[in-house]
C-alpha cells in the first residue's frame, strides 16, 4: 500500500487509537478516544469512525483496522491465523470492505493458538510483530485487561499465553470483600506493590485464591495499611502472572515489554522481584507492526 | 452451661442460623434465615435477633454466638484463638454480654494463624471441632465464599489456609467478560464441572489467571457451550483450590467436607478427579462442636 496515505485504526474494547501517514509513510497525527467497541451501541461502527476521525477519511487513502474491531463483536469478524502465524499469514488473511467516501478498508485477523488448549488475540500480534526484529527469538509481555505472553521466532506467533490479570484485579478490587476495606481516594506506596509480588512470589504454589487473602487478613493484622490494599492487590495478580508465566517455560530469563509506560514500569519492577530481566519496547511497536506489514513506506524513522 | 437451655447462634456474612435446645440438651427447634451481618444497618444486631427469634429467649437460657458477628464488623468483636488453638482457649477467650431479657450471652473468639503469612476463620472453628474426634488427625475442608482446609491434630486447630474460591467465581461470573457470554437461566451440565477442574489440574503451573481464559476460547472455537461456562468456570475455581491445597501439603491423601450438600458433592468430585480421597462429615458439625465445647450435654444422639 506503500504510496497510498494510511490511517491505521488499532480499535479495542475500551479504547480507539488512529494514526495517519502520509503517501510517504511519515506520521502526521494521532487521535485517541476512550471509544471502544462495548461503547458502540447497536453496531454503529462507521458512525463512531466518522464521528473520531471523519475529517482524515478521503477516497484515496486506505484505512486498516486491528483489535477487537475484527472480532465477533466488532465490525467485520475476520478469521484467525494459526500459530506459528507470520506477518504474511496475517496479510492472506485480512478482509476487505468499502467505506461510504469510497476508501478501502482492510481488516486484519487475529492469532489463534489451538493446541495444548485454545487460546486467542486479536491486536497485540501487530505489537508484538512491531517489537521484533524479523529473525529475532524473543518473548514479548503485553500487559493489560488480557495480558499477553507471546513466544517471537523465526519471523512468526510460535505460541502465546493469555493472562485475565487486569480484569481479574478489577473483579477482585470492585466486586469483593477486598476492596470494601480500602478507603475512597487512597492511593498507596510503591513497597505496598512490591509486598504483594513477593507474597505471590513465596507462596505460588498455593495460588491467587489463597493470596488474594491475605489482602485481607494482613490488614487484621495491622502488617498492611488499608490505603495500600489496592497496590498490595495489584502486587499479588502481576506476581501470580509472572509465576504462570515462568511455570509455562515460556521465558528464557528475559521478557519485552510492550505497553502503556505506567504499566510497563509495573511489569518490570514485579519481574525484577522474581529474577527476570526485562527490557520496555518501544512505544510505537503498533507503528513499527504495520511497517513490517509493509503497509506504510519506511521513513528516516 | 450443661443444665440451662442453650440457644446456638451460627452468624455469619450472609446467613443467620439457630439452633435450641433443651436443658438435657436434646434438640428443639431450628432456624434459618437470609439475615447476615451485612444486611444489618445502624448495628442493629439485637434489634435483628429479637424480630428472628426474639419467642426463644428468656432469661434462664444462655445464647452461644460463633461466625462473623464476633468480628469487627459484627456486634461484639472477640479476640482471635491463635493457632495451634484447643476448644479449652476458644473457651477462654469468649466475652460475656447480656441480652436486655436478661439472659447471658456469650460470643466465641475465631482463630488466627499468624505465620508464615496471617490467615483468619470465624466459626468454621466450631464446625472443625465437630466434624473430628479429639485425638483424630484430619484435613478438614470447609467449601464457601471463603473455603478454609484446616489441620486438626491432637484436639487442637493446627493450621488452616483460607481461598477466596465462592467469591471469586462469583467475582469472575458477575464482573468480567466470561459471564457475559453465559444465556440467562442456563443450567449446565455436570461434564462441563468435570471438564473444568480437569483444564485446572493438568494446566495448574499457570495458575487461574490463565485458566480462566480458557472459557472464552473454548466457547469460541465450539470446545464449550455457551451454556456450560457457569459449571465449567466452578470446576475451574474448585480445582484451583484443590491444587492449592495440595501445593501446601495440607492433605495427606484424604479430606474431610464439612458444608451444604450440593457443595460438598461438588468437591468430592473434583476431589476424585484430582486423585485425592474424600468424605462427607455429618450435617450437623455446628452442633457436635458446641457439644464438645461442653455446652450442650451429651445426649443420645
Amino acid at each position: 500500500m506503500a504510496g497510498r496515505q494510511a490511517i491505521i485504526v488499532d480499535w479495542g474494547t475500551t479504547n480507539f487509537r488512529a494514526y495517519r501517514f502520509d503517501a510517504a509513510g511519515e506520521a502526521l497525527a494521532e487521535h485517541r478516544a476512550a471509544a471502544g467497541i462495548l461503547s458502540v451501541t447497536d453496531g454503529a461502527f462507521e458512525a463512531v469512525l466518522d464521528r473520531e476521525i471523519g475529517a482524515w477519511i478521503t477516497a484515496d487513502c486506505e484505512l486498516l483496522f486491528s483489535g477487537m474491531i475484527t472480532s465477533r463483536n466488532g465490525w467485520v469478524e475476520t478469521p484467525y491465523a494459526e500459530t506459528p502465524a507470520s506477518l504474511a499469514a496475517l496479510a492472506a488473511a485480512s478482509l476487505r470492505r468499502q467505506h461510504s467516501s469510497g476508501a478501502p478498508m482492510r481488516f486484519l485477523p487475529g492469532v489463534a493458538m489451538r493446541q495444548p488448549a485454545p487460546d486467542v488475540m486479536r491486536g497485540e500480534e501487530i505489537q508484538v510483530f512491531g517489537a521484533c526484529a524479523p529473525d529475532e527469538e524473543a518473548i514479548v509481555v503485553l500487559p493489560g485487561t488480557h495480558s499477553k505472553w507471546v513466544r517471537h521466532r523465526e519471523g512468526r506467533i510460535e505460541a502465546f499465553h493469555t493472562f485475565m490479570t487486569g480484569e481479574v484485579f478489577a473483579a477482585l478490587k470492585g466486586h469483593t470483600i477486598l476492596g470494601r476495606l480500602l478507603p475512597d481516594g487512597a492511593s498507596g506506596t510503591p513497597e505496598a506493590f512490591a509486598a504483594g509480588v513477593t507474597h505471590m512470589r513465596t507462596h505460588a504454589g498455593a495460588g491467587l485464591l489463597h493470596a488474594a487473602f491475605s489482602a485481607r487478613s494482613k490488614v487484621l493484622f495491622n502488617e498492611l495499611a488499608p490505603a495500600d490494599i489496592s497496590e498490595y492487590l495489584s502486587g499479588l495478580v502481576i506476581g501470580a502472572e509472572m509465576a504462570g508465566g515462568l511455570a509455562l517455560g515460556s521465558a528464557p530469563g528475559r521478557i519485552r515489554l510492550v505497553g502503556e509506560p505506567a504499566l510497563t514500569a509495573r511489569y518490570a519492577e514485579a519481574a525484577r522481584l522474581f529474577g527476570l530481566a526485562s527490557e520496555i519496547a518501544p512505544a510505537d511497536s503498533t507503528i513499527r507492526g504495520f511497517r513490517r506489514l509493509a503497509v506504510l513506506k519506511e521513513t528516516r524513522a
